[in-house]
């Protein structure tokens, strides 16, 4: 059957363990981490860092700490030990940061920024960067695919109301069209939460994990949509901030 | 941490590609494929059929075949070449079939009920024969993973509400809990289909796809409940068909 729909595609990933159903082009993956990577990134570059390198195990963090790299590294929610930092966003707001280059390996973020990156061109997405990746997406005009970190492997509430809000936003210019179940269902959960999206994600098991590791601030400002108008794309193995205008 | 909730579980997980993810004992493990293979195993059972032989691949049901069964054999939602029938409920209500053994393959259900049958007790759910399911499952006070068939291994919007919806009531008589992000979205998009779930499921990918196969009919009596108040069980290699009261 000939495809005579010329739009671009844009669908939703649930997790970076179903990553490989998705054989199609992709010229765009945003990577999806709202508790806590992405948001963590992108207040990075809101506070001046330069570039920031994603690396995948601790062990990669700690060639670049003995190299004398600002690194964090975090599992579990928590900093792993001998570091200095891990994803909270607000370690991110040193004034010392700015105009560095930080390195940063966690649980779930940056294992999808790697997988990713072997497929399309890497953007990070997160709540606090929405509303400008929505507009920044639409400009493109290529095949965008929403990878939600989740949670070890499995579906995650909060980056996939996230895909949804992205998700919807495209699809409502007329210029992208969705497929998948996963997306339909991804914009109907955006729909539902978006008037409340801190009490709908009351019951979601990873701001309980969180909340149980005293880390409630952390929560609050990674729910909170547009702190940060930047959009952090993967240049090389860099994350870089490029302008709103930019085409890629 | 001593887990100090002893309710039983009650969990979603949205494909059998996802199943290896759910390691904890599920003691009943609800296998469903809307559209359209448990909905058929259901009307086969409301329709006076004896036993169902649910088998995964093709050369298996031909084997079956060869030694006199009746069989049917479904892939990408058409009838096999050779076979009588495929996952039509309609193909089940032919009176020849009463008291009879059936054998069915069918692309994505049957493979589910095959990978769920190594780990727990596998029960047939599909809107049609959802609330004496509910009912059922309620009285076996036993930790449930109701398992989506999908579609190639991912994710679909029917199998998912109705999965939901399974959980939403055995989470409402205050005697289950769930855990996992994917049993609430599950909740969730169940709870904003329920007063129309034929509008809501319109945009449905493989609704598309059955539509497409002039299977309008068959789509309208998967998506309505309680057609058939029927349990079927696996018992050994074959399902039959249990009283609403039995405790397994």
């Amino acid at each position: 059957m000939v495809d005579l729909d010329e739009r671009k595609k844009v669908e939703v990933c649930f997790s970076p363990y179903l990553f490989p159903l998705y054989k199609e082009e992709f010229e765009i993956i945003v990577v999806i981490d709202v508790l806590r990577a992405t948001s963590a990134i992108c207040a990075a570059f809101q506070n001046g860092v330069k570039e920031l390198i994603p690396v995948s195990t601790v062990e990669e963090a700690q060639d670049y700490q003995k190299k004398g790299f600002l690194v964090g590294a975090e599992r579990q929610g928590q900093i792993v030990e001998g570091f200095d930092f891990g994803n909270s966003p607000f370690s991110y707001m040193r004034p010392d940061f700015k105009g560095q280059t930080i390195v940063l390996s966690t649980t779930n973020g940056t294992k999808s920024i790697n997988i990713a990156k072997e497929s399309g061109r890497v953007v990070i997405g997160a709540l606090s960067n929405l509303d400008v990746l929505k507009e920044w997406l639409v400009k493109q005009d290529k095949n965008v695919l929403c990878l939600c970190s989740g949670w070890q492997n499995k579906f995650n509430l909060e980056d996939t109301i996230c895909a949804g809000a992205i998700l919807d936003h495209m699809l409502s210019t007329g210029q992208y069209r969705s497929e998948e179940d996963a997306s339909i269902a991804a914009k109907y959960l955006f729909l539902s939460a978006k008037d409340n999206i801190l009490g709908y994600l009351k019951a979601s098991s990873h701001r309980r994990r969180l909340k149980n590791l005293n880390l409630n601030e952390d929560i609050k400002y990674c729910l909170t949509p547009n702190t940060c108008p930047v959009i952090p794309i993967l240049d090389d193995d860099r994350l870089i901030s490029v302008g709103i205008d930019s085409i890629i």
